[in-house]
């Protein structure tokens, strides 16, 4: 099943869901339960998290091509709830920034409050995926050597455009990216150095996952950058594709 | 006035306040207005927010101790909420970490939505102020580079006890730590590189701030490491002292 969230027609805010490609139906959460079908005006980000927990390297394309060692435990990162913007809402190319980049990445989505979760119970935790781009002013990171700055602005979270729940084999899901539909970026999730449930028991050994909470697993090789104009999109096997326009701040 | 949040002794969790140290208040947040005295059980943490933005080497004496350069911008970093606890909760040591230190700070809370304030009317924005102890797993610190997890460990950000809407001179006040009543830190918050309103600006030139959010601004010199059993305290003049006992994880 597909979850997300969405303005109807009407104006309200709802929790909705897909099954197919036909019909989008209310959802209700906590019942897990399908309401009557919807016609909505827009998607939103699929969730709002108390927090974005996310991953630095931790693809061997990625490390490779940055000539760093794949690190032995995963080096985390948070980008602030401010930063989040759904599919199609656009990305602010922040004034003073002198390159901005993009960064596919499969996104885990927490189902309920947990710590100390082993790896082998991990997948009770997560609720599903969905598509994330970890948007990122390359050069303030450079500069800053400390990641967050760079990583913590408005509109560089953009995520959605559903939460997949049903994915079979998530070890191995094609991820990419477009630039003005030019493939820029092209990985499985296979090449990743920690594995999802590897990452939510490491995380949950060091803070408590809320609901909705996100975890962003790292990109794989082949990131640039973009300008204002640009039509950034990312795409994960199963899940859909991410698109946001870059906009001048 | 002093606002802050509390459990009753008949179990609701409510805002109080308190404009001497007599009584206690029922409070409105939103009205700003005081209802009537209530007999509290305990203090909770002052603020639920959605990020807790910090700050790295922002005190000249400090940046001098680790023998580093003063930043030309500030430095910063999140704390997750999950990590927050209040005055007299325990800072847990978790399994695993060698040394675990204690930092002395003065916490901003925020009192609305804003996004690019002027240095000018940073002022405008901040609720108040309280204390805030950025407990920091040193050997993950220097091990990871990045300073996320090292910081973001569950009880790592003590906070409180209230917080304090009428200080005179923000930027002139007294801040120490003492560790198990051996003064450690000691200090004045006009040793700060950037003060108060240029963190606010700062900040919020990078991302919306929301009501109770928290930017934490910094230690002084004397850091130290904390061991099992011991009680921290960190005080500021004209807010209070914050106290938390080390037990073992």
């Amino acid at each position: 099943m597909k979850i997300g969230r969405a303005i109807t027609e009407g104006g309200s805010i709802i929790w909705c869901a897909k099954e197919d490609d036909n019909n989008i139906y209310k959802f209700d959460p906590n019942k897990k339960s399908l309401g009557e079908c919807v016609k909505i005006k827009k998607l939103l980000p699929p969730v709002e998290p108390t927090k974005i927990v996310a991953v630095g390297l931790n693809y061997r394309d990625h490390a490779q091509e940055f000539n760093l060692e794949a690190p032995k435990e995963p080096i985390i990162f948070l980008k602030p709830p401010s930063s989040i913007i759904g599919p199609d809402e656009a990305i602010i190319y922040p004034k003073g920034v002198r390159r901005l980049d993009f960064e596919a990445e499969l996104a885990i989505v927490i189902s309920r409050r947990c710590k100390d979760i082993t790896f082998e119970s991990a997948n009770d935790y997560i609720l599903g995926y969905t598509c994330f781009n970890d948007v990122t002013a390359r050069d303030i990171q450079i500069r800053d050597g400390q990641w967050t700055r760079a990583k913590a602005f408005d509109t560089f979270a953009p995520i959605g455009p559903w939460i997949v729940t049903d994915i079979k084999d998530v070890g191995n899901l094609k991820i990419s990216s477009k630039l003005n539909n030019e493939v820029k970026q092209s990985s499985s999730t296979s090449n990743m150095i920690f594995n999802v449930y590897s990452l939510v028991s490491f995380i949950s050994s060091i803070m408590t996952l809320e609901p909705s909470d996100v975890i962003a697993t790292g990109t794989p090789s082949g990131v640039g950058s973009m300008s204002p104009g640009d039509v950034i999109s990312i795409a994960i096997e199963g899940i859909g594709e991410l698109k946001n326009r870059v906009i001048k701040g």
